[in-house]
């Protein structure tokens, strides 16, 4: 595959601020969509990051987030590339949808390289002919460098009424055509006509367009937003920078880039592709990514099912029994279940609504948190006490850090442990115990060759999270002077 | 209420051997049904117990089971009467259907009071109007003095299909009918046939007779079986007794008393009543048990239910979300989880054979297990590790014991624990730890006044819990000579 544009000039910005709540309970708020993986081992943004890197430059990808996903999303990409992506964060201080997040992106990547390309991909979708969408990529690309704004379209196979639809008119060259239509998601009659029409294709939500093309068009359609990214501009890099941002975005009204700018423009171009695509919209969609038994069911975890057909049970290490079901989903993790039938997975954010209201813990985390050095998973919290199971990485270490409000006893169950305790510095193995009193500097390291496991009994009158004072982390999180 | 028989002749005998399989995923192997809590706080044996103590003296209430099950229904015994069950226990050597267990019941109180009248319970039933059964089982036993096998039968309030029916002939006296005729579990047609003439009631499987009546009758109708009883007999307290039940249960056929009996004698009189009784046969039947809310749903626990209706959902501490549901039942424990329509709760077997055949931890038993010191849960299982969080009841002590393979912290997280550990003893407290390495004689003790918990770390090459060895225990379990 040949990029026959200026290489160093393109760019992929792929925009990763979705709260994922349709996907609950395999999805929470410090885990959404983007951060899961649900086909093979990547998490989506993993695949997303992967996908592109035959046509990108490696430096080249720029992710758009908020200030509580980049930690997770650095982690993720730092082990998928083996490199730092500190630098390549573009954040928005609120979520505005996408017209304010790719305006944002434009004025960076014009402010590094003023030919800049842009790709924009949404951060969790699944794609599974990557050839094809980077062969597309690259005719978008072209197309891009000469001024047009050029969306992927992808051909239906059904009439999905859950995607909008872009018209095709007459051809440009070779596999582009002119986008003459956005048109909403419809409904199922004028989906099958569309389907019928073959001129049609679904919306992805990626766009390919040079910076400088897709800023002259916001400054035509939506001059609001051209004015706040100017102000933004002109800190771009300076302390004011931040305070410029929050400032221009809490003014902005919310717009999608495609109702913004796209139907409204005159210079747009559609690429259609045909690549096994999926916005993974709700976890009905499972049942096009994943393979389907002799029943028409989708099957992953333990589940035992007797005559059930034409439906997703996507379940963990639980067992879940299921008989006699027809067109329904079913998702268990450790600590929540889901069970609906497939016509109403949209209405799964009703269940996180009462959720959140509620302040419930099932909104917002896993009993397993993966961090940079490993992992760990509440077993269990009572009354001034909460149990832990702690995995740590060979090579990896916990930060030097104190609780307030908290002991620590830990017990060695599998690999070796190098321990601080105050000015001591120890191993432990496997049956073995210490103990950490509170407001002792202590840190967790695993010197050895195998993933150390230990199991941490908390005891004290406040054992959240933030009840941590850090004085040095090799993974850059933010610390105290020590 | 008055007991116009003498008294002392009076026994009841409870039946409870069944394995509970259609209650899975809240009964398992080690629960089975009658040792579960479904309405209120007292288990379904308890409740069988409590609701005869009007009529049948304090210590002529037998139990048939097995040795398996013996210990748990002993220790819910003894902890809602606080008297001692241990020589109250009429053990079966295997199931072999009712008549065997109520011919060696028979024997034994026959040879205790030839004059014994029995009340023959299951153990697993629901009675919602106690008194109407303590006033049914009174006239029952008056006409049983007089030579009669009685059943109690149930007025009928729905066409039914789960249970068999009695047919009522010409009224013997008042409250009492000669039973004419044993009808198997009918279809739908039937049973709207039976519940229109309004002669017909179910079986509940209740019956009361003299033991010489029921003898008499099995030596008529099931000579088989009279013969294997004489043979116990004739061993009854001895050496022999054991080995003599074995081999006589071992050539028995299966057979219920109703079908080898019942159905083809002659002095057979029903006592009909109408006390809100369910045999709580199934899941399906909770909706007769347990009050429905306003979409006709029965709910217990933490589930989240969005249009929902006419459904059954039983759920513990985890999150059920449920959305559009209709005629369901999800039944959701720690470790498991159940969806079916309620038309195939009767499926459920189907599961459980699944897992049993896998030798699946979630066919025997739950991750927490009682014992009459507290319990335990086990929170984790690893590769030569398992962590359990203990409680032990203000009072309790586990047995003084030792485990070959493998050593235990023990850190406490309320209360406090006397620790017996090799020759020391010592109070250990919040936050505070012990160990107890491999083969030492150790003991857990609550001598405080609130309930203790700690949390167990094991290591070791096998953690099950056969690796035990006894040297004391104040319930009376098998221990070894010290």
């Amino acid at each position: 595959m040949k990029n026959k544009n200026n290489v160093n000039s393109l760019y992929a910005v792929i925009i990763a601020g979705g709260s994922g709540t349709r996907f609950w309970p395999l999805s929470r708020e410090h885990t959404p969509k983007q951060l899961l993986s649900i086909v093979g081992k990547e998490t989506l943004i993993q695949s997303t990051v992967s996908r592109i890197s035959p046509v990108i430059p490696a430096g080249n990808t720029y992710i758009v987030t908020n200030q509580k996903q980049m930690e997770s999303i650095n982690f993720q990409l730092h082990a998928l590339t083996d490199e730092s992506w500190d630098n390549r964060f573009i954040l928005e201080p609120e979520a505005k949808n996408t017209a304010p997040a790719v305006g944002l992106a434009a004025i960076y990547l014009k402010n590094l390289n003023p030919e800049a390309i842009m790709i924009v991909l949404p951060s969790d979708h699944i794609i599974k002919d990557s050839d094809k969408f980077c062969r597309a990529l690259l005719v978008a690309a072209q197309t891009a460098s000469e001024g047009y704004m050029v969306t992927i379209g992808i051909k239906p196979d059904k009439p999905e009424t859950g995607y909008g639809y872009i018209k095709c008119g007459r051809k440009i060259k070779d596999g582009v055509y002119n986008a003459i239509g956005f048109k909403e998601k419809p409904d199922k009659e004028m989906a099958a006509k569309y389907l019928k029409e073959r001129d049609y294709y679904w919306n992805s939500g990626m766009f390919v367009w040079k910076a400088e093309t897709i800023l002259r068009a916001i400054k035509k359609y939506m001059p609001a937003l051209y004015e706040g990214l100017v102000k933004i501009k002109k800190t771009l890099g300076s302390k004011k920078e931040g305070t410029a941002k929050r400032s221009v975005f809490s003014k902005l009204q919310p717009e999608s880039i495609d109702y913004g700018v796209l139907e409204k423009a005159e210079n747009v171009a559609i690429v259609p592709a045909d690549m096994g695509w999926s916005d993974v919209g709700s976890w009905h969609a499972l049942e096009y990514i994943l393979p389907r038994n002799s029943n028409n069911n989708v099957k992953h975890g333990n589940i035992i099912s007797i005559d059930s057909k034409n439906s997703i049970f996507y379940c963990g290490k639980r067992v879940v029994g299921v008989i006699g079901l027809d067109d329904m989903i079913v998702v268990d993790t450790a600590d929540a279940t889901l069970i609906c039938p497939k016509n109403r997975a949209q209405d799964v954010r009703k269940i996180v609504d009462i959720l959140k209201e509620r302040g419930a813990e099932e909104y917002v985390t896993h009993k397993t948190v993966h961090r940079p050095w490993g992992s760990y998973t509440v077993l269990e919290t009572g009354e001034r006490f909460k149990i832990k199971k702690i995995t740590v990485k060979p090579g990896a270490k916990l930060s030097h850090q104190l609780h307030h409000h908290r002991s620590e006893h830990w017990v060695v169950v599998a690999g070796t442990a190098r321990v601080t305790n105050g000015d001591k510095s120890y191993d432990a193995h496997p049956n073995e115990s210490t103990y950490i009193p509170m407001s002792t500097r202590h840190r967790l390291e695993n010197v050895g060759r195998i993933t150390l496991e230990i199991i941490e009994v908390q005891n004290g009158e406040y054992l959240e999270e933030d009840d941590i004072i850090r004085f040095e982390d090799i993974y850059n999180r933010k610390t105290e002077k020590q």
